[in-house]
């Protein structure tokens, strides 16, 4: 099959690589309609994650169930599914408990930038879209239902994580994919203001079509001057962190109230916890890799229902064929989150 | 008046100073019946903390309010009370929202271990014991009620920042008075399985009247180990770290299930937090300094109604004279905590 590896940092190849096979009862092979890249795996992209020459990369995509293994009950061949970049059984105590990225069995997508690619316990992992002819989904719902498998989650596992409640104020440091789903997320959550943190026009608009009643373009101490005006001198109910830095996270310390809880869904990179100030301020830290299942059958409704749109964060579609110019896009921030037409159905 | 005074590490004594004196028309004057030696007053002690040579020291008492400022008004001379060691005007965004340790107004008893204590915003600290006659509460009633100035409500706030939840098991690293207490809390929110981690049998007593169903004499990978045991391989749902140290705040990781919680309460000291391990388990961080006035209502009615007895932690009980060698009973952990008897109304 057709799939995208990496070779080095900046060194983004579409190449020629074996499919992959049911290696367990529980697998399924699931022929990838649409995918995308995502804000982390721009860490390899950069050199700041260790690579294997060769490797294929991509995590995020919807498609066809192709075959399954033996032991595979609930999806069959010809099911349209999105598929939850961490698969799981989805019945262990962990799963149980709504953490399912911690299953016992935990396994990722590795090669979703590509035609085909595995997902381990298929009937705990992949969901189902209902209702779909035989030429799948509209064209004009598939970012959204791509926006499912990984970056939806993933903002409202940083709202959930803060803890967001109806009413007060949520401030959303990180303007990318994720940082906007988190936007997305706490307003639909019901948080009364949402203040997203960024200096970037075009991410600024999807940020208001998301929700964000606030946008702070402000940085390190006068982000947390502008902060503290907007909530009256108290701070942040919740916040989401949503980038990994140090930076990042320093910045959500500083806006948070005492009492509030800081979530956080970037990838932590040379981040160093302020414990004293945690201490002394009351203010939590919690989040990690999103649950993504935990959350899919809930954000599916309401993608279905037209009640949310998550697939505005894609601003580019490109052909698989152009996955590597995707990567330098989203590098020079070009771009905030790049599509990719997998199967040519959307006519990139 | 006499007071305790510390002038360099180990350097304790009984002194005399000035008697503090109403500064702002919101505080009190108590004069101290009874007051304690808290864990965080052996930091200094040890060297561990900076130290102004003849400053006064201790911050748990309980007495007798002696003169109030122009706008005091729900308390009176006379009044028998509980000193938070927080002070707060219990009016402010982060009274409100239950954060007393944030108080926008937020100071502190600074000679509890003396025979007079200035109190800022009584109105909002000072809690008082109901229904006394002239000559005070009961000896038996008073080591409880000196638990409620910080060490019940802190093992409490460890319980409450943990998220301990009726069901499931709780961990409580640490068996100094605040992790007994925290013992004692999570036995009270409903925790079906509560283990204390301690190798000292009469700390482990003291937990199990507690209501630890559990101890756990290992450390490290061994404590992890147990358990993991304990919960069927799942680790604990919350977690108390009530040392402040990094072996112990590793500890309390090491144990803990995907999406739990460690709540903290012990003022870090040298602590380098796992954020790598919280992102890959989702194990959250949150705590602090507690709000003792948030608690204090419902643990005073808890004490009075006899359903809890935090007192229990006092193992010695020493005139206020000999404050120096309680000092150094709790540095050797010859007792678990010393209660000081001020004006000599317990005969120690």
């Amino acid at each position: 099959m057709r799939a995208t590896t990496i070779h080095a940092p900046r060194d983004i190849r579409l190449s020629e690589v074996a499919d992959p096979t049911i290696e367990k009862p529980t697998d399924a092979i699931v022929k990838v309609t649409s995918a995308c890249i995502c804000g982390s795996d721009l860490w390899p992209f950069r050199g700041e994650n260790d690579i294997t020459p060769g490797d294929t990369i991509g995590h995020e995509c919807i498609g066809v169930v192709e075959e399954v293994g033996a032991d595979v009950r609930d999806v069959r061949p010809g099911d349209f599914v999105v598929v939850p970049f961490d698969h799981c059984d989805n019945t262990c105590a962990h799963c149980r408990a709504g953490m399912q990225s911690a299953c016992v069995e935990l396994s990722m997508t590795s090669s979703g930038q590509g035609q085909y690619a595995r997902v381990g316990h298929a009937d705990g992992s992949l969901v189902k879209v209902p209702d779909l002819g035989a030429s799948g989904p509209d064209a004009a719902m598939v970012p959204h239902l791509v926006a499912l498998s990984d970056v939806m989650p993933t903002g409202w596992h940083a709202a959930v994580a803060a803890r967001v409640q109806p009413g007060g104020t949520t401030v959303v440091v990180g303007d990318g994919a994720v940082g906007l789903c988190g936007v997305l997320a706490a307003a639909q959550m019901g948080s009364e203001k949402v203040v997203l943190m960024s200096r970037h026009e075009p991410r600024q608009e999807i940020g208001r079509a998301f929700g964000a009643t606030h946008v702070v373009a402000e940085r390190g101490r006068e982000a947390a001057a502008a902060v503290k005006e907007i909530t009256g001198g108290v701070g942040a109910d919740a916040v989401l962190e949503c980038v990994g830095t140090d930076q990042a996270m320093g910045t959500a310390f500083a806006v948070a109230r005492p009492g509030a809880t800081v979530g956080f869904v970037g990838v932590p990179h040379g981040v160093q916890l302020p414990v004293g100030r945690m201490f002394q301020k009351n203010v939590g830290l919690a989040g990690g890799m999103a649950p993504v299942r935990e959350y899919l059958p809930h954000l599916l409704d309401l993608v279905l229902a037209g009640t949310i749109e998550p697939g505005r964060v894609f601003d580019l579609t490109l052909p698989l064929d152009e996955v590597a110019e995707g990567y330098r896009a989203m590098d020079e921030r070009r771009a905030v989150k790049v599509l990719l037409d997998v199967d040519g159905s959307l006519g990139a």
